[in-house]
C-alpha cells in the first residue's frame, strides 16, 4: 500500500490547487487501488485559502453576519480546526473585490468585517488565528479590522471615528488598549506571499490600488495616507510597519495586522504546512506530488514547490513536480529536494491553445508518472 | 545493472535517430551508471540507413566506385554485417538527390549505380541483400539497377538500351535471365515505409517526381511511362507490380525491386528489428526505450514505436516512448504494449521555437525518466 501527499499550488489562471488534487487523486488511485492519498491544496491567503484548509484538514465552518466592504451586511465564514482553538480566515470573505459588487473604491472601502471574523472566533475559544491576506477592495491599512477588535481612532478634535483609506489622514491619536487585552493569549498569523511595504512605488496603493478602481490622483492620496498611518501607529506606541516586507499587503492589512494585531507575517506555504501539520504526514508518506503553474528559477524564493521540496528532503520523501512549464535555471529546485520535474505539455501549442486542454493535460501526465512509479 | 535498448525512429526535421540515441544514452548513463546501452537508430530506408545499421550491429563499410544518377562516377559504400553474408546497401547512396548537385530531371535519372553495388555486395559473397529505398533523384522504375543486374531491354527495332524514366515507353521486350541466375541464391529485402502504387495520382511520378524537378507535364509523362514498364514487365514473364503497395517508393523502385530482383518489401522497423536480432536483444534487457516526432493514432500503422511495442510486449519488456507531441486517440498505443509515452515538450511554444530547444528537451526529459525509473 503507497500513501502518497498531494500538496500543488494551483496553476495561476486556469486551475484551482483543490482540482489539480482531485485529478492528481484520480489518476493515482487509478493505477494504486489501496492507495492512501492525503490531498493539501495549497492557498496563498487570497480567496479560496478557507476551502483548501478545508479540503486538507477539515474542521467546523462557522459563518456570521459581518460589515462587508462598503460596510452594508455580508454572510462571511471561517473555519474552525479540529482542535477547537485554531481559526482559518480569508479577510477577502469580509473585505473582498467580488463582494464590492463593481463597486470601485479603496479610499471609501473597509476591512472592518474582518476584525468581526476574528473577535468571533476569539469569542468561540480560539487561541490561534490565521488571517489570510489578499484579494481585497480594501486600502484601510487595516484600520477598519482595528476599530472591530477595540483599537480607538481620535482625529484631532479628539472624536473617535472609523478611518478607511481616504480618511486615514484624519487620525491624530490612536488607542491600541483594549485590543491588546482581547488578543493578549492569542496568536495571529497572517498569511502573505508578497514582499510589497507599505508605502511607496512598490507599495500598497501604488501597485494594488489601480485593481481595485484608484486612478493615479487617488493612489497618491492613499500612499500618503498610509504614510499618516504608519506615523501615528509609531506615535501611539505602536510598532515600526514603514519596513515591513509585505506590510503593502492586501491594502496594506500586511502593516496593520503586525501593528493592532501583534501578528506575525508567513508564508502561505509554511502556514499551511505548519498548520496542516506536513511534516507529520510526511513520516508515513511514500511520495508527494507537488506542482504549480510554471517551475523556474524564481519558484525557489518560497513558492510552493521549493517550500515542499525543502520539508520532504529532511524525510527523505520522493516528490515530484508536474508543472504547466518549466523554465530555465531550475537546478536550484533539485537541490531544494526535488526528484523530478514533469511538464504538462504534451502538444507544441502556445498558452492560449495549453490552457484549454490543461486539465485533461493533467491528468494523462499524472497517469504517466503513476505508470513509471508501478514499474 | 540495468539493460535498456534504445531504439527510437528519427524527429522528422529536428534529430536523426542516431542523435537521439546518443543524447538518451548519456541520460541513461549519468543515472545508471553501469547500465548496459544498446543502441538500435531507426531507418525507415532512406538517406542514413546503413549509418542506423553500423550503429546497431556494426560491420564493414566496403566502398566502391559506381555510376551516379546521371551516370557520373560516385564513390558508394554499403554495410557488409559481421555474419559476412548480409549486405544492407542505400539507394540513395548510388541514386540519391544530393548526388544530383541540383540537376532536377528525374526523366534522365538512372538508378544504374544500385545496381552495381548490389552486384558487388553478391560478389563478395553476401546472400541476403537489405536495400533501403528512398531519398533518390530517380523514377526509372528500378530499370536502370536492373540493368546493372544483367536484365536485358530491348527497343522495338531489338536493340539492347538502358531506359531511364523519359524512355521507359520504349521499350519493346525485357530478358531476366542473366539477372535471375546471379540472384538465384540472393534474399533481397526492400524497405519501404510508403504505401503508394507505381501509377496514379498517388503513384510515384505524381506525388514524388515534383520534389526531384518534375513539373505536370513531365509528371504525366513518367506515370504513363512507368504503366508501360509495368505492362512489358508483365508480357516479358515477370509479375504484376501496378497494384503493389509501395511500388511506387522511390520513382517505382519498389515495384522493380519485386519485378527484378524478386525483393520481398518490408517496414523498414520490422526490416531493422529483424535484422538486429531484436528479439533476442529483448532477451535480458530491462527498459526499452523508444519515439518519435509525433505519437498519434496514425502511428499505429506500422510506425516505429508500435512495431517496437509489440515485439516488446511478448517479452514483457516495458516501453517507454519519448516523443515530440502526443496527439490524441493514443490508447491503441498501450495496446500494442507501450508502457507510458512522454512528451519533451517542456514550455508552452510552437513548433518553430520548440524545435531549436529540441536536443535539450530530450536530454532533460529522459534525465526525468531516468530518476523516477531509479526510485
Amino acid at each position: 500500500m503507497k500513501r502518497f501527499i498531494l500538496t500543488p499550488d494551483s496553476f495561476k489562471g486556469t486551475m484551482s490547487s483543490i482540482r489539480i488534487c482531485d485529478i492528481m487523486e484520480e489518476a493515482v488511485k487509478s493505477h494504486f487501488l489501496d492507495a492512501v492519498v492525503q490531498k493539501v491544496p495549497i492557498a496563498d491567503g487570497g480567496e479560496g485559502t478557507v476551502d483548501c484548509f478545508m479540503h486538507a484538514v477539515g474542521g467546523e465552518r462557522i459563518t456570521v453576519s459581518v460589515s462587508g466592504p462598503f460596510l452594508d451586511p455580508v454572510e462571511a465564514s471561517y473555519l474552525r480546526l479540529a482542535d477547537k482553538t485554531t481559526a482559518v480566515i480569508e479577510m477577502a470573505s469580509a473585505a473582498g473585490l467580488p463582494l464590492a459588487e463593481g463597486r470601485l473604491d479603496p479610499s471609501s472601502a473597509s476591512t472592518f468585517g474582518v476584525g468581526q471574523l476574528i473577535r468571533d472566533a476569539v469569542k468561540n475559544g480560539c487561541s490561534k488565528v490565521i488571517l489570510g491576506l489578499g484579494g481585497s477592495a480594501t486600502n484601510d491599512g487595516g484600520a477598519g479590522m482595528a476599530a472591530a477588535l477595540g483599537v480607538n481612532f481620535y482625529d484631532a478634535e479628539g472624536q473617535k471615528f472609523l478611518p478607511v483609506g481616504g480618511s486615514l489622514d484624519k487620525i491624530a491619536k490612536i488607542d491600541f488598549s483594549a485590543c491588546r487585552t482581547l488578543l493578549e493569549s492569542c496568536h495571529i498569523i497572517a498569511m502573505c506571499d508578497v514582499t510589497n511595504p507599505l508605502c511607496g512605488p512598490e507599495g500598497a496603493s501604488a501597485v494594488f490600488g489601480p485593481q481595485k478602481g484608484a486612478d493615479s490622483e487617488m493612489v497618491r492620496l492613499l500612499d500618503k495616507n498610509l504614510g499618516t498611518l504608519a506615523t501615528k501607529i509609531a506615535e501611539s506606541g505602536g510598532s515600526e510597519v514603514l519596513k515591513i516586507n509585505g506590510g503593502g499587503a492586501a491594502g496594506g492589512m500586511g502593516a496593520g495586522a503586525v501593528a493592532f494585531l501583534g501578528a506575525e507575517l508567513k508564508s502561505g506555504i509554511e502556514t499551511m504546512l505548519d498548520t496542516v501539520n506536513f511534516d507529520g504526514m510526511l513520516r508515513d508518506a511514500d511520495y508527494v506530488l507537488t506542482g504549480e503553474g510554471r517551475l523556474d528559477g524564481q519558484s525557489l524564493r518560497g513558492k510552493v514547490v521549493d517550500g515542499v521540496a525543502r520539508r520532504a528532503k529532511a524525510m527523505r520523501v520522493p516528490v515530484i513536480a508536474i508543472v504547466g512549464d518549466i523554465g530555465d535555471d531550475i537546478d536550484g529546485i533539485y537541490q531544494s529536494g526535488v526528484t523530478a520535474v514533469l511538464s504538462i505539455n504534451r502538444v507544441a501549442v502556445l498558452f492560449a491553445q495549453a490552457r484549454k486542454r490543461c486539465e485533461s493535460d493533467l491528468r494523462l501526465t499524472t497517469d504517466t508518472l503513476m505508470t513509471l512509479l508501478a514499474l
